[in-house]
């Protein structure tokens, strides 16, 4: 059965047959790069899966070779400058968070944080940036043998997005978590599936067929209440703080750091295939991000006792 | 030394030898099925544990091939229904929190939650429903091979309670834990290693011999108030939310669906050893059980920023 | 380039080139045992890294076969007693904590947990006691293959301190955590692998240019803003809780339990190479050191609810 709203997508696809509801990325000429239009997209889609009763899991994936490049660089060094007008005006229903633009990426992942139905996520080949964070709210991730992963952030001059900050250290740790923002580095599957991050590495042509399984594992032996309840408690015991609270805190740094000079060498040096060098000092440009908790500045580093 | 409660017990055993106090579960004809009785005996025996200065660390195992099958289903599907007039009145000295009666299971966590001393579980062979989330609040769990476990609560219509939506996810974080919650399945001593439930699986006959010398280990060469004190430390840091916020949240969960259909259909169908056929809706049955915090509903999404 | 302030280190080596920070603990005939001014030349050396921008990384190692043996037990069974004189002398620069001497390897580990450079620590050998919790703050741990690792805090009759309580279940799980502290035993650098201590063992001689390469990695490629504002990201949003709150917990434990007399036979009978005799009861001689939340003490535990 198909959603009726599913005419209406042009960058995704919703698909619901079996009592699931797949959500395919669909710009498979740009593995799949994220836009302001599959974000809206996406928010649409999992609410329809939140609100259908005939939905009981959803499978995200993506069409083609890519899961999702990360964000579309098409506008080169301002694509993330919130003050970049045609970004302002594309962007604008995403809102503010205390007096900054709504990181994007969170309006998405924040959506399928509050979705009740269980999310598992079938990663076909790179998913980098965005492309990788917007998974973490799932419940499972299952990688393709040619996945490919990268939180590449602070080699593009800005930092983990979409709540990541919250979420990326309860699934993997944060060791493992700080390796991979602090290098940036693209890894494979098989580092992926050690570090956690995912929880199967399967052939390529058994992704989705290992998705559905797990998905027809739920569809047919659970009470949809009981999952949707389950799935609540899991999560909002974590801790007091909240993915509210990693994405209030990373949409005021890429709001602080997308106007800077890093973030303009990082997207242009990447799109240049060369070398990055980036100009910015921790001593004069490290912007005023503090929670009110910690950590304090080193030299301020004892005011918290 | 033998405790002097020791005889009072009818569905566990408990004995202290070498400073080490071995509770087992005794209930073998029924695969030590959990019950009221039951839950009122360990909480008895973790408290002698807790009190008395010659025991040094606490091992908890099962009597027969079961570790503990779960909750007996003697009251069929009623058997997890608070109306019910003789659930109540066995389960009346478990008392209420916020007004709906306090879930019998955590009753037992919180008290080896609270135990000063060291727990190590011994499971010895399937460990379901509160047979798994009783081992939660344990410092080391080690397995025999032909252990099970399954958290297999979304299969009876209710959710998994005993403060384990605080435990699970900080045992064995949450992306492992929200696939053995969503799907319910029952899983193997290996596949308990590779989600790191279990820190070890031994063969069936070395079980208690591995558990006794990790015990002797501790017993022969510690503190007993270093490791008193470690063990509270480290627990109470893990956030500001503490297992007992799970219990009162799971409290409420079990009120709430212990009296709807799919607990019904859930448990009856399992003792007819049929497929369920849940009839509950996310839409229409998702009980009010909202924590102040998150998440919210997926309409209401932006209401926490 | 070096540092100015390197000439003044005599127990640690401070040098910087191509952007990397090496810290080297450098008391090689002790095995590298930490003192307080082993702790002020760290506290002064993190912040001197985390001041320059020509530090973009640091890397903290040791000299020797050892990594750092522990607190140097050089006072016998008083080396952790605060009313000793001699040691409030030394360590009154460390200041209090509601009224109780501050720990000194606290000192050092929140001034690491403030730095906003990655920390990356090569583990050479042994790493025992502060030896191991002093590495807990940094992003990424190395071993040799001939690394030694324990929290042998209980066998000393004192508490896993410098903030380990909020620092060891987030890195390794509260499972491996408090197998690790309630035995208090040295492992290997293959059991702290599987543990997930440490990310990678490699042969000796390939430990310091594992450790720069990967170093290299993040200073070629990444900008430090974005680094320094992701370390700090991640981190905090690990909980309310901060290490800030198990630096104050584990000061008034140390502080307690360091006048006690498990420490001076944990200390003596260490120093004697004989098994250890405890005299102290859990039932009289546990400190108050809850906190305001929980555990709650076993005859008590209802009192959260």
């Amino acid at each position: 059965m198909s959603n009726d709203s599913a005419s209406e997508y042009t960058e995704i696809i919703y698909d619901v047959s079996d009592q699931i509801a797949t959500i395919t990325l669909n710009r498979p000429d740009k593995l799949n790069a994220f836009t302001s239009t599959m974000a809206r997209e996406l928010i649409s889609a999992f609410k329809a899966a939140d609100a259908d009763d005939d939905v009981r899991v959803v499978i995200l994936t993506g069409a083609g070779r890519g899961f999702c490049a990360g964000a579309d660089l098409g506008r080169g060094g301002s694509t993330f400058n919130a003050t970049d007008e045609k970004r302002q005006a594309e962007r604008k229903d995403f809102g503010t968070i205390d007096g900054v633009p709504r990181d994007g990426g969170g309006a998405v992942t924040m959506t399928i944080a509050a979705c009740r139905k269980p999310v598992i996520v079938a990663v076909n080949g790179p998913a980098v940036g965005i492309g990788v964070t917007m998974t973490l709210p799932a419940d499972v991730r299952i990688a393709a043998q040619s996945a490919r992963f990268g939180f590449v952030f602070a080699r593009r001059g800005i930092v983990p997005e979409a709540g990541s900050s919250w979420f990326l250290p309860r699934v993997v740790g944060i060791s493992q978590a700080m390796e991979w923002v602090a290098t940036g580095r693209v890894f494979s599957a098989d580092e992926a599936l050690a570090g956690r991050l995912v929880s199967r590495v399967v052939p390529d042509d058994e992704l989705l067929s290992t998705a559905r399984t797990l998905a027809e594992e739920i569809v047919q032996n659970t009470s949809s209440v009981s999952v949707a309840v389950a799935r609540q408690m899991l999560w909002s015991m974590l801790g007091e703080d909240s993915p509210w609270d990693g994405h209030r805190a990373d949409s005021r740094a890429m709001y602080e750091l997308g106007q800077g000079q890093d973030v303009a060498e990082g997207v242009q040096s990447f799109l240049e295939k060369r070398p990055a060098k980036f100009p910015a000092k921790v001593s004069a440009d490290y912007p005023d991000l503090r929670r009110a908790a910690w950590p304090p500045r080193p030299d301020d580093v004892d005011s918290q006792l």
